[in-house]
């Protein structure tokens, strides 16, 4: 065909695993770092705990810094906190675990039944005149590519999970030392997790494909449609633990804040609330789990996505090793690019004041977008031939190496203006956060009311972006170029996972100053990185969502030619339906999580209140709460009402291919999709702007700040009951939606040689 | 081709003007009979009101029937309502007048520059071999319909307010004489816009025809092309009205709220609420006049699309007239069969206890579903041939009269079913909104939680429900089937919008009662009068949400045929990206009237503190509010905020259609679709369980209810604010986003020949 690419394959082989080794060296790294911040006080009896260390530690004033007390009380709360996380985490994945299984089995059920559970091998799909290995080969490794994913995606997020337990009371205490040095430790910590999470699904993706290449030969076809599994896997796993997580975090949160905030008038992560320790745990495996076992879906499914589109294209047809596993090598540079980067938030840079915390952030996205440009230009210079042909919809197109350049790069672009154009909407810098703020003046209806407003309107730029990268990589690259534009949003993961989880880390911190009965000071500081980490946590959903709507375009592309649909045109009653079907979906998943948030929170409060008007001496502080049970009532209610919504997700591809076909499939993909994403974004957004809404008013760094507050105030109750409600739009149903759109299009794309072969009975039956 | 209709020509002619003649004798009477309840205290002079009435005007207890003063404080507040309302349509309808002029010369300039304004006559689009009038005659018709269907509307409207003010007052009085005369007296009035709009309605669209006809002669292909603008006059009409109307009712109704139930104390229409007077006014503006609008635009554009797809099938090329106006013939059978059904609420059966009032407006629904599926039999039997065929994207499909029926059938009772699930979600009898009412316990927040989930379940059915009549008639009988759906599910259209604008009228009825000091049992019965009217309001924005999906989807297709696009292919980027920006529109659309409502009411709460504040002995009710200044708010705030919602819905599809071309306003058209219906749905049905909830607790007619009043209480509390947040949902952006996807259809429609010659100019230079 055209000219290889200039990095020879034994390059590639060697490339991959040495960056996902890099990636997972430099976490261990930061865990060290990390390890550094001492949780026992023997070591500092000496004089004080800060003299102990290097003097520069002193940039601000020393606070608390003898208390031993403190020390040991931080140390309680973390176990507890972290001893909650695992055993929920545990519990959890008991029921999903048996859960995956049967799923398993189905995959391999139904895969294995399209050719009658033949060994015979079979003439390819898509080149009629090469054998094939058989259908049940292709069952049987596509159930082994999902328990890898799922498993991949489990440890993500319970590995993220106890690094978040490690490092919160950590934060807390180098918040006595300062702004800054707080930053940097939940920072490290979120980088221990981004990089360990990317580089090891980076590891097990190149491994599994080394491993079932001995099997599959030169069936790259064969291989690459049985590695799509992997992304099935980590999706379905994603699936759950978003919606355990956020059911279970949000009950907690909803329910002590209800009580606590609102009824006892007693601070936010008061150690006298029975649902405290609940609702720190709920951030670690909602918001730092959940979050990374969701990251960790989508960067496998873009993979997924593009290996699957190009094993059919000339990179597959040709064998070439280098060009085929460009999606690897991208996020191989990625990994190296966001280690640089991340130097410069820990080590180059140094926060000194509270509001150098989001600049300090926003600079980071920058600069990775900016290096990781340059990262994905050479890479696609070396690994790529200049001419190459790529599948499109039954006939091959013509595309050049600087096209696919392109394509990446404005995924890069379009993730980077996804996150700022969230960071207006959600930080309380600008008006329209302030604006909310303001309409608490009316009470909480008004502060409702331009909440959504707000969430609505944020809605619209990054659709624009999203159109704009799925326009420009469409036509360039067809699907391949979709999947590739994702994996460009996705490249910076590292650093995205980093700032992200710096978030509920910097909350635990908060909530453990509270706890631990630190100075009011201290806790001005973890509200300010906790601040920070709203708006983070709100642009890393940003992310989470663009990605989700390219990557599920990109499989949904990918099914409908597996699936042999020639096109999906609207304007038939079949795909109609699908798509109005389909739009729907997203509306009663989230009924199902809200609700379940809702019912779960109730019987939170209900425990709450029980305790604060049975056990005397909580109020007084003189007895301490019964945690236990509060943390029962959440894992409880959570493993319950995941089942529903998740198995609406999981079961709605295989009814609707089944009954109605491939056709109605394709509308119900698309429409899940186009409104999913909306939603999405909004639910996120609405919520984080009300989180900081009330943080605004409570800091009232500002004249206009202070005329709404002080806490307790009216606009501040306001406020609160905004922040209550934003809880599950932003951390349940919002960030459940991207798992929603993405699973079913990369369960279609699995189940497509089935749904090809046999389904549709209803509409053949009629 | 086949065998003709039964029914010849001369006798069609003949049945259309005559039912429109006797739905508007039958408004007329309906009128007669309300205006028999007196506003003047005078004849009642000689020993009490009732007395000089029938004796059987005394059901139940007489109560302040002899007090002459409440009857002349009625009725001044009556007239203040009216005025207000009347010279807010005024000023609204010169406003929107401007902007309609702009519109039609653009329409024409852009149709006439088609063929470059020549006045040859032309081969006609779909059948080339013969020739049709000339493009620019298409342009100056089209212009004339539009402008015909705009006034339409706004007369529509406008009659719909007057008669709505006129009864408001009427039904407060008959109040005391039981809640049975008080029903009766509101649903009689409700049934005179019903009745007058759908006659008008079909009237004008059938003189239309005919006066069109005299030119086009045979060419009915352009004659029904240029009847289409008669649909977009009518929508572009309702958008500004419902937007504008919906705005002030709300910015009224909120900031009514949030000072005088909120922060005052005071009841909902106390006298003494300076914003007042603008919130009884909104309603007769945004509740009645929009929706009268909105229902108009749905009957005239599903009426054109069905004739449009007509004209280009059997009954059009062949000259069959009798099967050509079918959908008027359906509107025919509507109007004389709700006629009948009419008399069943009014007259057969008799109302006598609160709780009966739910049943009989359901009773209503189902026997007018009944008695219509038995007309449209009828007259698919006796209208159409048993054999003729339909224009299919490009092909012609043959269909039988009895699948039409189904068609229409299908519609009709998808219909029945989105109200009754409308129903259970909205009324206060049934466990979701007893469930939301509960979880007021907790307080706002999950309310709110509770509210939106219950929103988000609510779209289920319904799009289960539209889906289905979706496949059924367009596998049945193409777009023509999905219009003539459209049709089938406003063929009960007088009935709905009786029902419908009965609870406005009601809601006024409640707040006059309260303004003249009537006695608390006065104000429970039209309080419960009041709760079926948000049921039945909420039923009638199902009905409208319903059909504006169907009747978008038929405009839609008929786009599509006239822009000459063969499919709609959501796998090519032009349609994706108009998918997925389309279905983000409605979300933008309704961050901007949300937003809108927003800073209106806190013009209004600060002006109505403001009052309260610095008139002396206005709270002790010694002085009088200054309601001018409120009305004036409201008015500005509305006319201002309107205009950027307006131009959005109607810009978008000139912009796309200009700079994309039509297959991405393909996509734009799907989406906004897709996405808005759901929006759409949950809206209304979140709004009105929260206003339900409130009026559940506020009654307290069981064990449940009593445990979370009375009045004051802290849920009561928390169910107000959710009621204040539900108003713009309901009332604002809910029911507007049908006008949007609706409006979009038909102006693409329109415009289709000049997209389909001079669009897409941004692709065609790249």
């Amino acid at each position: 065909m055209a000219a290889a690419a200039i990095l020879p394959e034994l390059a590639t082989q060697v490339l991959i695993p040495v960056a996902a080794a890099v990636g997972i060296a430099f976490a261990v790294l930061q865990w060290v770092l990390v390890s550094k911040v001492r949780l026992t006080p023997e070591r500092r009896a000496d004089g004080g705990a800060a003299k102990a260390g290097p003097a520069d530690y002193l940039i601000e004033e020393e606070e608390g810094l003898n208390d031993h007390n403190v020390v040991v009380r931080c140390a309680e709360i973390q176990s507890a906190i972290s001893e909650g996380a695992t055993s929920f985490l545990f519990t959890e994945y008991k029921y999903v675990g048996l859960f995956m299984g049967i799923f398993a089995i189905l995959i391999f059920l139904f895969l294995g039944s399209v050719e009658g559970f033949s060994t015979r091998s079979q003439p390819c799909h898509y080149s009629k005149d090469k054998t094939c290995k058989p259908a049940l080969a292709n069952a049987i490794f596509s159930t082994i590519a999902f328990v890898l994913g799922a498993v991949t995606s489990l440890v993500s997020g319970f590995l993220g999970m106890k690094i978040a337990t490690y490092a919160n009371a950590r934060t807390t205490l180098e918040a006595r030392k300062g702004v800054g040095k707080a930053f940097i430790t939940a920072f490290r910590s979120g980088a221990v997790m981004g990089f360990l999470l990317a580089a090891s699904g980076l590891l097990v993706l190149y491994i599994a494909i080394n491993l079932f290449g001995i099997y599959y030969g030169d069936d790259w076809e064969g291989l690459f449609e049985a590695i799509t599994g992997y992304g099935l896997g980590g999706s379905s796993m994603a699936l759950f633990g978003r919606v355990g997580g956020g059911i279970y975090t949000k009950a907690a949160d909803v329910g002590a804040d209800l009580v606590g905030k609102v009824e006892r008038n007693i601070p936010e992560d008061d150690p006298r609330n029975p649902a405290v320790i609940a609702d720190n745990v709920g951030d670690n495996v909602g918001d730092i789990a959940g979050m990374g076992s969701d990251l960790f879906g989508s960067y496998a499914e873009s993979s997924c996505a593009a290996l699957v589109v190009a094993s059919i294209s000339s990179f597959g047809i040709n064998h070439e090793f280098t060009p085929m596993v460009y999606p690897l090598l991208v996020s191989s540079v990625g990994i190296v690019a966001c280690l640089i980067i991340t130097l410069f938030a820990t080590d180059f840079f140094e926060i000194k004041a509270v509001n150098e915390i989001e600049p300090a952030l926003k600079k980071q996205l920058i600069i990775s977008t900016v290096v990781m440009t340059i990262g994905i230009a050479l890479i696609s210079w070396l690994g790529l031939p200049y001419t190459f042909t790529i599948f499109n919809f039954g006939v091959q197109k013509t595309v050049h190496s600087w096209q696919l350049f392109l394509c990446v790069a404005v995924g890069l672009w379009a993730g980077l203006i996804i996150g700022f154009v969230t960071e207006y909407y959600t930080s309380n810098a600008y008006s329209p956060v302030q604006d909310v703020a303001d309409s608490c003046r009316t009470g909480a209806a008004t502060n409702v009311i331009f909440g959504l407003a707000l969430g609505y309107k944020s809605v619209i730029i990054p659709i624009f972006a999203i159109a704009f990268s799925i326009f420009l990589s469409f036509s360039l690259a067809a699907m391949y170029g979709v999947a590739v534009a994702a994996l460009g949003m996705l490249s910076t993961i590292a650093t995205g996972l980093a700032i992200d989880a710096y978030g509920p880390i910097s909350d635990n911190a908060g909530g453990i100053a509270e706890m631990a009965g630190m100075s009011h000071r201290i806790r001005e500081r973890t509200d300010a990185l906790d601040a920070a980490g709203n708006t983070t946590a709100a642009i890393g959903k940003g992310f989470a969502i663009g990605s989700a709507a390219l990557v599920s375009l990109a499989l949904f592309g990918a099914f409908v030619s597996r699936a042999a649909i020639s096109t999906v045109d609207v304007l038939t009653p079949k795909v109609f339906i699908g798509l109005i079907v389909g739009a729907m979906l997203p509306y009663w998943f989230s009924a199902m999580t809200m609700k379940s948030v809702g019912s779960a929170a109730l019987k939170m409060v209900e425990e709450v209140r029980r305790q604060f008007n049975t056990i005397p001496g909580l109020m007084e502080g003189t007895t301490k709460p019964d945690y236990a049970t509060c943390v029962k009532i959440s894992t409880d209610a959570s493993i319950k009402e995941m089942i529903p919504p998740g198995a609406l997700v999981m079961l709605t591809p295989l009814i609707v291919g089944i009954l109605f076909g491939v056709e109605t499939l394709s509308g119900v993909l698309a429409g899940a999709l186009v409104s999913g994403v909306q939603i999405a974004i909004s639910a996120s957004n609405t919520g984080g702007a009300w989180d900081n809404a009330k943080k605004y008013i409570e800091a009232g760094a500002s004249e206009h700040a202070r005329t709404l507050g002080p806490k307790g105030s009216d606009p501040h109750k306001a406020a609160v009951i905004g922040d209550t409600i934003g809880d599950p739009l932003k951390d349940t149903s919002g960030p459940s939606l991207n798992i929603l759109i993405k699973l079913m299009a990369v369960e279609s794309l699995v189940f497509a040689p089935f749904f090809a072969t046999h389904g549709g009975i209803l509409f053949r039956w009629l």
